[in-house]
C-alpha cells in the first residue's frame, strides 16, 4: 500500500531502461557509451527530497551502498559519483555513476555538461542483464 | 578510536568553513552568494566511497536527512542538491546545497559548472551561526 499512487515519471520512463525493482527503489540504467549510469528511484508517492523519505531513507541508503558496489565491482571504475539532484525531474531519484580518470569530462561532474552518447544496444542490454543478475532482480 | 588517522583534507579546510561535528560527520560551509552550501564529511579514516563506511552508512543518512531539512526551512529554497562526487578531493564528503527555482544556474547542476561568487564575510559567518545553533553544534 506504501506504492499507491506512486508511478514512474513519465521522463525517467522515457530516458532510462528498467533494470528491476529492489525492496524500496526502482533501478533504472542510461544508455551511456562513457559512464555506465544507474538510477535508484524509491516507490514512494509524492517524495521529491531525501528527507521526505522519512524511516525509508535507511533502506534507500543500503540500496545506494548495494549498488553502488555493483557498478564498481562490475566496471573496475576508479571512482563512483551519486548524486540526488531533481531539478528537471522531482519524483526522487538517485544516480549512480562509474567515472574513470580516463574518461572524457574527469574530473568534472557530468550533470548538467554532458548530454549522454548512447553505447551500441546489444552492448547496454548486456550491461543491463549483468546488473539484473548481480542485484538478483527481475527485468519488466 | 574510530576516528584515528582522520583529518580533514587540506583543499576542504582551505575551501569552507567549519560549522562543527556531528556524530559521525564534521559540517562544513562554502561562502557562495547564489547556493548557501554544506558539506558534511565522516570522521573516517582512507574512506573514499558511501559503500566503504559499512554501518556508517545509515548514520550518514540520518545527518543528510537532517542537514537537508535545516538547510531548506533556514533559506525556503525549492530544492537541495546532494551529491558525493568526490573526483578532486578523495575524502569522502557529501555536497548539500540549497536551489532556487530563480537561481543564475537553474536547472543546471553546480558541480563543475559555477565557481562559488563569496557573499560578504558578515552574511555568511551570521549563516553559518544559524547552522551551528539549529544543528545544535559548537564551532572549532
Amino acid at each position: 500500500m506504501l506504492e499507491a499512487g506512486w508511478f514512474l515519471h513519465p521522463q525517467l520512463r522515457n530516458d532510462a531502461a528498467q533494470v528491476g525493482d529492489l525492496a524500496l527503489s526502482c533501478v533504472l540504467s542510461i544508455n551511456d557509451a562513457d559512464y555506465p549510469w544507474l538510477i535508484l528511484v524509491p516507490r514512494r508517492a509524492n517524495v521529491t527530497e531525501i528527507a521526505d523519505l522519512g524511516d525509508d531513507a535507511t533502506l534507500l541508503m543500503a540500496e545506494i551502498t548495494r549498488v553502488s558496489r555493483v557498478l564498481k565491482e562490475l566496471t573496475r571504475c576508479d571512482k563512483i559519483n551519486v548524486a540526488a539532484i531533481g531539478n528537471i525531474v522531482p519524483q526522487l531519484h538517485v544516480h549512480i555513476v562509474a567515472r574513470w580518470k580516463r574518461d572524457p569530462l574527469w574530473p568534472k561532474a557530468i550533470w548538467g555538461v554532458a548530454v549522454p552518447r548512447p553505447g551500441d544496444a546489444a552492448s547496454f542490454e548486456r550491461f543491463v542483464g549483468t546488473v539484473r543478475s548481480r542485484l538478483e532482480v527481475e527485468g519488466p
